[in-house]
């Protein structure tokens, strides 16, 4: 049976991609693979749309945020976390854990943060010296508006805006330098197209000074963004890197930059709208008040039990999409476009799920999921 | 862009398969390959339900036509050639090189030969050596029933009965043995899921005792069924083969086992249908009177400009599907479902085939053909 991934990371990696990475192993401290990280750092600001430096750490996406907390801030710091999923969840734990002051702001899931209560809690806690982000939190496939959040933060204070772009870098748009970002972490397994294995981190100049300041070191030897940043100017890395995913990001970000930053985030916006409308067509309810555009979250349609429907789409149609977490496991489930999906591949999904939800005898005319694909975007 | 085949031959090769042949080359005269190809050889006379010999050629599907005709007729040999295509006027132009003395029955392209037509062919030449055959004509989607024309010409006659069985073998019900078939070829890039490269020959027991008599030789070197059944005795080959097609040989040849030969010919049925509905869904017309289950040929709609529709198909949707061959150029284009394809790739080209039509301005309600193929899997 075919097997077709549709979950939020690790996602599809293009056949290319994997190609270049099946090339024979070349040393890390060669010219040729210098030359390889310098395109890769060019392309990585292109990505994030900034001219400072995106590091590249060999670790997960989790890694990059554990890397940013521990060198930016230090035991006592006071620093924002807000927690509307699993992804800002773990924002909270890497601040209590390296600075022990955390001012968590509990979300619902599958609402986002808004700039005014941003700014009320900036007004409370007037010492706070950083805020984290998530931008797309991918266990409720919600989106938060970091550009008005930014802009919030950069009012109110001096405290430093750290966003979680794991699931969003690539689906939605985002410009580091503009929105005034000091720190966005992605992970190679998403919206980059690659295997899991690689964390970028872009550092602001406010960010860099911060972790750069004398006497400062980070609270984590292999996790460094001083380290990572001062190996970043000679086209380096502090430690060994791991050379075939790099070789395959370079693929990678070849393939995003011809596509087009713009475009690669339009076709994420129209995908996503392609399988909402998809999934409300087959009589299925949107999780989300502000949907992601990496991730579809979708509830389980009344009398419609997970694991039936899960083994439906996975055993007889080949076909994996993630399952709800936390209070919400066996209740909702989602579906990811993010990274290398097509129009075609909403037909694909939806199809599925068609097929899927008629085999556990859930009911609706057959084909009314792909015709609202189709007419999402070919019109009626 | 992603890019998709839907062409009958080459077909999509599975992942498994592919990886099969990147492993390291091994030698053909090592016991390990002498082991594999001891297994292929086992899995094609369950492929062409035999008991009989399949050769494997390292050429391709016409290379194991030539051997046939070559091996089995001298120079004055009257035999039949049916031509209802591009394939059927191959196997006359073997039969003119080889033996010159060739009755070629022509049939309206779409259109089988039918039983009666063979019978008194049969009797008009009484002195037919072998009738040539084609179960799948690929140029214009069309099946022929070997097993009622095989009877046929087994009751009328002694002659040999040669199928080409290129793009029908995995795609069709095919029982060499029950049948009567003499020899049947079939091609590696077509239903067995592998690149092109290798031709599969199986030959009956009166095939080889003709072959093999006393004083007769092989017009052909290379291409010569005897030398190769010898080799085939020891599950050798009698030239170099092409080591990494056979590895991948095997591969996909353990797969059409795990699915069942039987499942196989019934999913091509099945899909072969649902692509038709799509088609007719949207408006079109089918070219074939007795439809291939390997491909679908389908009239270009009236307006529908076969260049402005293919770019559209390949350049706006990464699809790749067969043009119309010599009088239908322009006129029709085949749709191929052979091989390694599933119910969603049928979504995915009926899909396609909706996005062209209407970038090209051809019109009906979107979403109209994949709910055609829905409700040809799922019911209404």
């Amino acid at each position: 049976m075919k097997k077709r991934l549709f979950t939020p990371g690790p996602t599809p990696v293009p056949e290319n991609v994997m190609l270049s990475m099946a090339a024979p192993i070349i040393h890390h401290r060669n010219p040729e693979f210098m030359e390889i990280l310098q395109r890769v750092h060019e392309n990585l600001r292109y990505l994030f749309q900034t001219t400072q430096p995106v590091v590249v750490l060999s670790c997960s996406g989790t890694g990059g945020m554990e890397a940013a907390i521990s060198s930016l801030f230090g035991k006592g710091e006071k620093v924002i976390s807000v927690n509307a999923g699993k992804f800002g969840e773990r924002w909270g734990e890497l601040v209590r854990l390296y600075t022990g002051d955390c001012i968590e702001e509990s979300v619902p899931w599958g609402r986002a943060v808004t700039p005014e209560r941003l700014k009320e809690l900036l007004r409370e806690h007037p010492d706070t010296r950083g805020v984290c982000l998530t931008h797309s939190e991918t266990s409720t496939g919600t989106a938060s508006d970091i550009q008005a959040l930014a802009a919030v933060v950069r009012e109110e204070s001096d405290a430093l805006v750290l966003v979680d772009g794991i699931t969003a870098i690539g689906a939605h748009e985002f410009r580091f330098d503009d929105w005034g970002v000091d720190v966005c972490i992605t992970g190679s397994q998403k919206g980059l197209m690659m295997p899991p294995g690689l964390a970028l981190v872009a550092v602001s100049e406010r960010a860099q000074d911060i972790i750069n300041a004398p006497g400062r070191t980070s609270q984590n030897f292999y996790l460094s963004l001083q380290k990572a940043l001062k190996s970043h100017a000679g086209d380096d890395t502090p430690f060994t890197p791991a050379v075939s995913l790099i070789i395959g990001l370079d693929e990678a970000l070849t393939m995003i930059r011809e596509e087009g930053i713009e475009n690669v985030w339009a076709r994420h916006e129209s995908l996503a709208a392609a399988c909402r409308a998809g999934c409300t067509a087959l009589g299925m309810e949107l999780f989300s008040s502000s949907p992601s555009f990496a991730v579809t979250p979708v509830w389980l349609p009344e009398g419609v039990e997970w694991n039936a429907f899960n083994n439906a789409l996975k055993y007889s149609n080949g076909i994996t999409v993630a399952a709800g977490q936390d209070d919400y496991k066996g209740k909702i489930f989602r579906i990811s476009h993010l990274g290398y999906y097509d129009e075609l591949d909403m037909l694909t999904i939806i199809g599925a799920l068609e097929r899927a939800l008629r085999e556990i005898g859930y009911n609706f005319p057959a084909g009314s999921g792909v015709t609202a694909v189709q007419q999402a975007f070919l019109g009626s």
